[in-house]
């Protein structure tokens, strides 16, 4: 009998089987085929991409074939804000930056501090905002090109959003908000609202543009249900669909299905976390080590279900060469995890502390980044 | 058994009883006292509110104690924009200017282009937001004071309000908006949401002066029910309640019962009828005369019942004498229904070519008056 689990945009409880998920969501699977189309234009794939962490899509080939007939498209991506952003919150930032220098694309972000203050993340809707400007710096920090991309808040930037949002929010009843989030009578008018506002930045460059620009939004497989309804009501609007492309959420420290969490700082490393928190935090990682040293040299430990193992794989590996040897000495035993966890400390403290810089600068890059009218 | 009626923002059926609606909406009566409350401040008491149809109130005993304590109000009406307005929606913008210019009120008007939107009177947006310019000319023309009166179209305003209204709908659930609207699954995301944002004007005041000013609401009391919810949560935002004064609705052409339709042209005048069109109009009325002018001379006619005698009494026979007069004439049996729909004639006629003007000059004034930002 398989395992139950729940994937929506508020939660992901159980262990996530991304087979049956691409069943029940009904999207399309990134096959090797695909995968070398987008090599073709980029050169190289991104180690997320090639490792199949990026593994589903919606409408991926239409995107890439309007590309070819020289009709480029948008990246939308976004963000919650929470107090701190940890790895896992990274991951489609690097990815739509990536896409950005490839393909020379525009990019939107939306900070959604409306929504986390509704779903009661936060006290009050300033903070929420004030918030949301702290993300921003990591999130300039992931490499964006500042010609190429507009980061704004849905409160600030809401004299855009909100004439676009009031057209989709004709669209849909409460009966499908009901059906593709589980709301019931409890739920706040915002909470209830608000997917009209996330649907609204994949036609912004449409809009920008006085054409039908196609978007592309790389998100996390959990987000999926917002943009079903998206697409479902783009044509109404004259517009097309938005295209998808999903990531597998990265585990936490505590095993392959321990969630990253904010409230258990242990589960997650944070991009604001110094040298001898993150430390730390890796040496009481679970991995798939054996019992004892000798063990492991003689029978070789498990990457397949090591967490640490996935942290190369995801960030800290993206040479191939360099991830199958972790991986390679790991099984045949050569590799001891205290040794593994200080050679994935190391990386992790460079990265973090080149994150800082980046983050730093960030502060006065802000204003060419974040758009309000 | 009395008869059943049904008075929602959305929809008024049936003969309203308002002595019962008073009881259902727990509301207050606008009794003797309370109206020589008011004259000692305004010297002369409205029309309206002398002859009882501005009937209810909540709260607005306390709007006066503070008035009196040197503490002025603000007042807060709106429009759902609308093709054309009659006579009927005119009376809420006239009562406000009396008040505004008697009490030294700012006044905020609130056009509300998405909901009307939402609730389908137009088929896209831009024609709901053109609409709304229109009107706007017919409510500066009511005479509001340019210095002491902002009018704002949601779409367009919607950078002030929306971080307000962000805040109201957290406090406000699905299960609250159903009970008070009666909203089921078919509703749409924009009708749901929507009561948020009418609830946002009455603190404009205190936000722009950053202290609790008390707010007053003149308004039809059919849309009583999006107030209740305000006042319900106003002091959970550090807001006082605002205080609401409640009109009847003027009656239709066709009898006291029937309703002004902007679907049926010929039981409203509407503001912009040629003065042919509008006489028409009126001798088509229904009146309370009797079968025949012998009978009329006779027996009198029954102004009680009477369309023609309900226009005297709203808006064109403001000195009590000349109503007096009517009556008396029309009971009687010395008015005939003819002389009295041609006398009514002549002042609507007028009335409306006085409004024409102000109507023109007002599409001077209407930067004075929008407030966008």
């Amino acid at each position: 009998m398989p395992e139950e689990f729940v994937v929506t945009p508020w939660e992901v409880r159980g262990k996530v089987d991304y087979d049956r998920l691409i069943e029940q969501f009904g999207t399309q699977r990134i096959d090797a085929k695909l995968s070398e189309r987008i090599r073709k234009h980029t050169g190289e794939l991104h180690p997320l991409l090639k490792r199949g962490l990026y593994f589903s899509h919606r409408d991926l080939p239409w995107i890439l074939d309007e590309y070819e007939k020289g009709n480029p498209f948008s990246l939308y991506t976004g963000r919650g804000p929470s107090s701190a952003m940890h790895l896992g919150h990274m991951i489609p930032f690097y990815f739509t930056a990536w896409l950005q220098k490839h393909f020379k694309a525009n990019v939107w972000i939306q900070m959604t501090d409306d929504e986390k203050f509704w779903f009661r993340d936060f006290d009050t809707l300033e903070e929420a905002t004030r918030v949301g400007y702290d993300n921003i710096l990591d999130i300039i920090a992931a490499g964006f090109d500042p010609n190429r991309t507009r980061i704004f808040l849905d409160t600030e930037y809401i004299r855009k959003l909100y004439p676009i949002a009031v057209q989709i929010a004709k669209r849909i009843t409460f009966s499908t908000a009901r059906a593709v989030f589980g709301f019931d009578a409890s739920n706040n008018l915002g909470q209830i609202f608000y997917t009209a506002l996330q649907s609204v930045p994949c036609f912004l460059e449409s809009i920008e543009q006085g054409r039908n620009v196609p978007c592309l939004i790389p998100c996390g497989i959990d987000q999926d249900p917002h943009f079903r309804i998206t697409r479902d009501l783009a044509e109404s609007l004259g517009f097309s669909k938005p295209a998808l492309i999903h990531n597998k959420m990265m585990p936490g420290l505590k095993g392959l299905d321990s969630k990253m969490s904010s409230s258990a700082p242990d589960t997650a490393i944070f991009m604001t976390d110094s040298p001898e928190v993150a430390i730390v935090k890796i040496r009481n990682a679970f991995t798939g080590g054996r019992a004892t040293e000798e063990e492991q040299r003689r029978l070789g430990a498990n990457p397949d279900i090591c967490s640490i193992f996935a942290y190369y794989t995801y960030l800290f590996a993206p040479e191939d060469r360099y991830w199958g040897d972790v991986e390679t000495t790991c099984r045949g035993g050569q590799r001891m995890c205290g040794d593994c966890k200080m050679e994935l400390a190391n990386h992790v403290v460079r990265f973090l502390e080149e994150h800082k810089t980046r983050r730093e600068r960030a502060r006065d890059q802000i204003e060419k980044f974040v758009v309000r009218d």
